[in-house]
């Protein structure tokens, strides 16, 4: 089968592989309708994924069709659509039955990570029943992908960590694809002020057309300000950090009010300074997560139920055999304005 | 009236003052039957507090009768024995609707630091229906006076913020008045397991003899790894800060289980480093909290049905005209041994 | 000045009384600028509520002008627009410290039944302070009466304690005014399914323009069938009964799925069977609540941001004068399809 | 092997039956150390429990060896030592997700029920993964078998869904075995008050040791009064129904204070009387709950840590052969005061 390869930093290609097979009792075979590409996978091309080895085949985001299953597999059977989540979950360990899925001893964040993933026209899933989701009937399958990922993590790490609530003001730092994951998941909880904060203008605009009620432009240096400003200079009760960097996280220290959380999504490579000798009076909360997947099913049933217009994060599509462009499109995302690339058989 | 009087960085005296009166519809005067003596009353003498001007009479904590009530005081009459919060709280403002009384827009920690204090004969307390608590008749009055500040401040600050459950791990770093304080609080929960960490051998012999099942000596720089072993390498469920510097906040962060909770009670004068780089993918919450004191009533039921033994924090007590010698004993407590001291009038 | 005024049973009448006065410290009086009426108002009318005395005026909804304030009063001054709960709540009492205002010992639901209220030019109001909230220039007075009680009861009583979620399926048994008020405040939850039940076709009709996902008509006696069906044979996470008599609260038991909540809203003037035997296995929760009105600053968030359209629910409007006649036409809902009557000064 | 077999109603004998063998992949079967009896037992051999057919073997509580583990059996080997939840648990379904294994899809209830139980020398027990738990050397694996059922039931449907907490005031209803289990568990919250109410004098003896601080003798049909005389005419914040009868489910209703929970753990086998019309205001909430055992980790940590003795609970010990004596000895408790029964290999 073709599938996209992790050759080293710098270094993917699109390769044949072997169609993989059922390892495990729990394992399924999945083969792949549509895929895309994460920030993630940027990440693991520059070198900076330490678990990711070279060989690997890329993609951790999906919807396919169940191909085959072991025989401890009892949800699923050959030629169910199934949604596949970026974690895998085995729903026994200690984590598991606490919900943090992302802490599973014998799965998490290992999809085209640790083992090979979903960039291919075939994947293995490991503990299938636990990892997989059944697509119900006449669902929109393209925007169903956005449920691997994307959108579990804005609002399980941002909106629900933040513990964004009708009425409250939310401020989300970084508007690219994950920020605006956080800005579609936190109107389910209608707040009254949702303010995008970021560099690029054309992602602020995007903001403003998913809802949110302002817009920060963040190059002046003076967003946190701005933001102050913007809430009367009592500051969010819910700063979201969706970029990762130091600079980031310290604009939602400067904007916490007294009471608020601040809700880390960012993937940081570096340590940041915690102002405690500023916050240690503030009764404020920091979170960390890393997306477990457990609100999965309840994000199918808002987006069957139109609650949510998860198809507004797609920009392009690709066939497979063009995963290079995506990868190109995608890469460029401030010239391409790119959100998510779907990728389809 | 006697008073002990902050006359700038490094000096203090027992001075003579007038004895205050009602200011406003809602004030109250008490008459000081026993008070004692805060940490933070050292870093006033220090200068580390610019709220506190010199002049300022000292002290937040303390039980008395009820001596005069404005004419809006409901719930009190003269000859009433109250207990006095650290925190004055207005019950009206938003911050104080949300039960966030050290934020009262009119209120919050003024008490021995923006107003007069409690090393007195008589002070005022302002919003005192909101800001004294009943004493019923046949308590332990000297015991009361560890509600006025250091048991809620552990037990909100440290226990409540912490996530303390039944079964769960707990270290406390700081084996000090406010670290025992969370250490006797947290016992109201029943986790399986609770380490102190200190420098002090006497503090943690004090700890153990509080309840907690191990004790670690991070003299030799090596307790994070001391209380990882001791947890089987999980860490703990929650890590309370009761120290207020960077190394000690380093410890929490080193030690944290995933999915765990970071409660900080330290005061802090500097930043820390903030490992997300190590953190961001941990699932963990970190907390700050100026303590509300939300919790006297029902702290006092707990401390009147027994489930506590608040007197164990005393080490000492000295008269009121002694209450020079009470700060020499307090100051040097690695020394005197002293917790907390009691003044009596 | 001009009072609608109870009689007793059965009688009211347009009355000249005297205008009131502050009476406690914390008192204001309130120029009435727009009042409506209440169903809980067309009970005490037919003698249902006993601690309503003949002569009293009734009312206990209405925003107006601040004319005099008592001493203690520090929140607002004479010419302030104010928004009146119908909860009067001291704020000091252990009730209004944990949010239970309904339940405050020196107020609660006092206002047109315990004291005289809000249909006439003026009312005084006691615990102004708790009692009261600022409106904000430019927003829609008339709107805000909906935030007096109808709202926050829609929203405490039946979203808040329903535990109404992203995703979740919803019954509202009764699509009257109050029953509206929960399909508004629900959707502040993004439920993915919101089944109105009534006897009424309009009121159905009407539901379904508010937002809800289905109507099930009762008239036939298969409601609970009909849900089901609806659920596939779940039944709903939440059931929130908006009547008040033993055959909706039956309903709600019917369709209540493992795991959900019934929601009581309804004043209930006998008791009901409770299938424990149906339910003690089924992991259900069932709550009550007298509104606390907590929510309304929240509320007004909501409505301010455009997030709920509170206006909807206005259907009439009369001058005051004609206040006989809004109590005409709101006793006649079922033929004049009055929903909220505004009466105007 | 011998197994205590129900033959109907009024009917049980012990008998000859084949081994039992792994059916299912995720099976295991295990052979039992110590089990004991419950008072479902009881309720089966009247005739009272329809899912449970003649020649069932009964039991649902015990620990044991694994003997033998189906191929998609990974957290097992033959020869651990084992805890047997009284719960079978999928851990796939949407209500294992949810942390509701008693409503698993393909387990919940069904041991010593729809299939053989453990008052056997072997059981099968599906889904071993998650319906068994790791018994740590060392342990008093007679104690542990508190924690099959009796002490998650009174924990997880009294303590938890009644919200004890520290400080608050509680009554039990019912000082039988389940009783007593929730007084132990609740003092893992620290409640200031704990009020057992029964008819039997010995029962109430027994729940003064094991910590209430008042027992209300309810033979003369005062109860409710003297839980209110003792309450200060307040009532409970938490009321626990532990019998299951009209009667101490009226009690209940009668001495729950506004705002408090009732939370039912009694087996109902008729409706009950819900005065709604006394209640619609009182802010309270009503809990069922068959047990989940979702706490059996924690609290094996809490019999560990000696936070519970849940040898307390254990007053009698027959050899499995003697299982007749022991049902005997049970089924007339009020006789020979027995609590709980062990039964030995």
């Amino acid at each position: 089968m073709k599938a996209l390869v992790y050759n080293g930093p710098g270094h993917k290609a699109l390769e044949d592989r072997p169609k993989p097979e059922a390892q495990a009792p729990d394992d399924a075979v999945v083969r792949i309708l549509k895929t895309t590409i994460c920030g993630t996978d940027l990440h693991i091309l520059k070198g900076d994924v330490a678990t990711c080895a070279p060989g690997r085949i890329l993609g951790h985001e999906g919807v396919g069709v169940v191909e085959t299953v072991g025989p401890a597999v009892t949800a699923f059977r050959p030629g169910d659509h199934v949604l596949i989540s970026c974690i895998s979950s085995c729903g026994k360990c200690e984590y598991c039955r606490r919900g943090m899925y992302s802490h599973c001893t014998t799965g998490g964040w290992i999809l085209g990570n640790e083992i090979d993933g979903t960039q291919a026209e075939f994947v293995r899933i490991p503990h299938a029943d636990t990892s997989l989701y059944p697509i119900p009937a006449g669902a929109d399958e393209e925007a169903l992908v956005m449920l691997s990922d994307i959108l579990p993590t804005g609002f399980e790490c941002g909106v629900l960590n933040g513990k964004v609530a009708p009425g409250s003001s939310v401020a989300i730092v970084g508007s690219g694809p994950i920020g605006l994951a956080a800005l579609l998941t936190a109107q389910l909880y209608s707040p009254a002020q949702i303010i995008m904060v970021d560099l690029d203008a054309n992602r602020l605009a995007i903001g403003r057309q998913f809802g949110a009620t302002d817009a920060v432009d963040s190059s002046g240096g003076d967003a946190a300000a701005q933001v102050m400003a913007l809430t009367g200079g009592r500051g969010v009760d819910t700063a979201i950090e969706a970029v990762g960097i130091p600079a980031t996280f310290q604009i939602c220290q400067d904007i916490i009010a007294a009471g608020g959380t601040i809700a880390n999504i960012g993937v940081h490579g570096v340590k940041a300074d915690l102002h405690l000798e500023m916050l240690w009076s503030k009764n404020i909360t920091i979170t960390t997560r890393l997306v477990d997947t457990v609100t999965i099913p309840m994000l199918m049933k808002t987006v069957r139920s139109a609650r949510i217009d998860a198809s507004r994060l797609i920009t392009h599509r690709f066939r497979f055999d063009k995963i290079l462009d995506a990868y190109e499109t995608f890469g460029r995302a401030a010239d391409t304005k790119a959100l998510k690339v779907i990728i389809e058989a």
